[in-house]
């Protein structure tokens, strides 16, 4: 029984996950820069890793480096692949994470100019508006694969082929799609992706970002010695270990658990049916993504969520890294929702290890709040 | 028994921190921004983590931000400092680590100006040198509080009393002092400093920088909401409940550990008086710093760590993070020594669990090797 549906924020670790965390902490301690055989064993197991993470995502492993985690993978790509661009400008979506849109805004602090991308009512990109917003000093666009607070699938392959008309680089965060959908039918059209551990039950602290070997860039921080000059500092062995154990599994599961979670958010999409008409499913869809944005008409999603809260139930308004500072996603806005209908949104994800039963008490649980909570109403702030 | 020398580099991980990692994977997962019960239990965790470790600092806890280890607090520090400041100036110390000295390069690639404080013949920085490189337009002073290479203490408060002076703001690297020496005899003096975790024994991927909060700070990503918005990124509070334990035992024992270490250097500067005359001690001192840094006359330091390495024993030739690159660690041209000498340098590094077995092991090998292998010397590269 779970009553946690807020995976998109963070999982719990997995045990095997752990168990490799623990093992590498003990046995795979040395530095992996340090030339001697303590420093060595600890290297194998890290080259161990990073080929294992790159035949999964059918990337050669010279491409893959580890960092602290997707927003830090998010910040070295955009920064990296900027400054080593030939031109001043770059195109974003109006819905990325925010460690995509803070570092887009820290480029645009150096005087790079930004162009942001408006998404179709379906929650996706508008490719037609991207041509459009293509230049001829355009370096690099940054497109999520799927979005962390209602699930869309972004269309890279198409984004792509504008991309390469025009010779701009294609970054995506595939942090919310990684474990979730098949990366590798998208990998080759990206230039390079940031990835996650704890999203997919590895441990935190952890993540990677590719960058194709055939592109220019500059690391953050000039001059390093660890990851191939490309994230710097002491490589976290154990956490890798983790993360690549983490992520062989959520890869070899992969079908069981799509089908799983398409199961999951059929089984919510069925068990809603008697309160359809007080709530709104935004970009209702039965792909893979285990994320369900819904409004809940009339109602604060804050709330909402505080109540659940009180009931024992797990789930958020947004995502966590911006859930604090901005109210409701600027996913809602690009969609088409008004402002006063956005603050009604909370954000439900799913484990492939949850049931039918967990889905039913949490549908339980919004009807009690629903029906016994009518009155209120959202004021104006 | 051990063999391993080389605790400057990377420390075997504590039980008690692994434990306190593995209880907080497991129980304390959520999101720490997440405002359910589960983020709000990891948050609780994270809170009595920056308390503790703001007691044993005696700093106050707003200024504790976790990071992910010491080479990214060492970045944030002196660009989130230098992009606040109001000048144009910073000094740095001629033996800094490569974090350090790598974040400067990226200051000086924006246009600041760096000035390079050198080092005295004692391994310590020329106060009074500093005192001649101060400007109007100073805004940061970086000077390590340890050095990484030679295990020399830089006298943290009389280049305080410099900075006031002339209203400069001191930032110092404190990753090799933590658990070593009493850092709250210093941290009264440092407006930010950077510590670690796996080179005190806890877990790697984690860290802290400490900002005073009445100093102005910018934040490498904007509009975070992490760490008070200093550091961006899902918080890794499994790693943090690790360091804090690590860093509590540290401190707790840190008496008993300097008397070990202590005991251990004097242990090894008697036991290799049969070869003193082969063999240069840098900067000696029976400090409870756990590093020496040795010149073996005539050989090559890379290749007396390998011929250690293949009888079972690791050290290194100097600091991981530049070893790779660099060859000998720039502190030792600092300290006058001259570049046929610098390419035999050996680092040693010991731990407070060691015992006087160990190092007289560790000389018995150093000694075969001198003697058997006084032939082969170092050849112009």
């Amino acid at each position: 029984m779970s009553n946690y549906f807020d995976y998109a924020a963070t999982c719990p670790i997995d045990e095997e996950a752990l168990e490799a965390y623990i093992k590498a902490s003990r046995e795979f301690y040395g530095n992996t820069s340090s030339l001697h055989d303590t420093g060595t064993k600890a290297e194998v197991l890290l080259s161990h890793c990073r080929e294992t993470l790159a035949d999964f995502l059918e990337v050669i492993k010279e491409g893959i480096y580890f960092t602290s985690g997707g927003t830090e993978s998010n910040l070295l790509a955009i920064e990296g692949l900027m400054k080593a661009g030939k031109g001043n400008h770059m195109i974003t979506s109006a819905a990325e994470h925010s460690s995509v849109k803070n570092s887009v805004k820290r480029m645009e602090a150096e005087g790079y100019e930004v162009s942001l991308l408006p998404l179709s009512k379906e929650g996706t990109v508008d490719v037609n508006e991207l041509e459009k917003l293509m230049r001829e000093d355009t370096v690099l666009v940054s497109i999520q694969h799927v979005n962390g607070d209602i699930g869309t699938i972004q269309p890279i392959k198409r984004i792509r082929e504008v991309c390469d008309k025009w010779g701009a680089l294609l970054h995506s965060d595939c942090v919310q799609s990684f474990g979730k959908v098949p990366l590798n039918s998208i990998t080759p059209y990206l230039d390079s992706f940031s990835l996650s551990s704890h999203k997919i039950y590895g441990p935190k602290g952890a993540g990677a970002l590719y960058i194709s070997p055939s592109v220019s860039f500059r690391p953050l921080l000039p001059n390093g010695t660890h990851e191939g000059g490309v994230r710097a500092g002491t490589v976290n062995t154990p956490g890798i270990a983790g993360f690549t154990t983490a992520a062989s599994k959520s890869i070899r599961e992969l079908q069981d658990r799509q089908s799983k979670i398409k199961a999951l958010k059929s089984e919510f999409l069925m068990a809603v049916k008697d309160i359809r008409s007080r709530i709104t499913v935004v970009c209702e869809s039965v792909n893979s993504v285990p994320i369900i944005g819904v409004c809940i008409h009339g109602l604060e999603g804050q709330w909402v969520m505080l109540e659940a809260n009180r009931r024992g139930y797990a789930f958020s308004t947004g995502s966590a890294c911006q859930v604090r500072r901005e109210g409701s996603p600027p996913i809602l806005r690009a969609v088409g929702i008004n402002e006063d209908e956005a603050k009604s949104f909370i954000r439900l994800s799913f484990s492939h290890e949850q049931t039918r039963g967990d889905i039913h008490r949490l549908v339980k649980c919004l009807e009690e709040i629903i029906s016994g909570y009518s009155v209120p109403s959202i004021k104006a702030e």
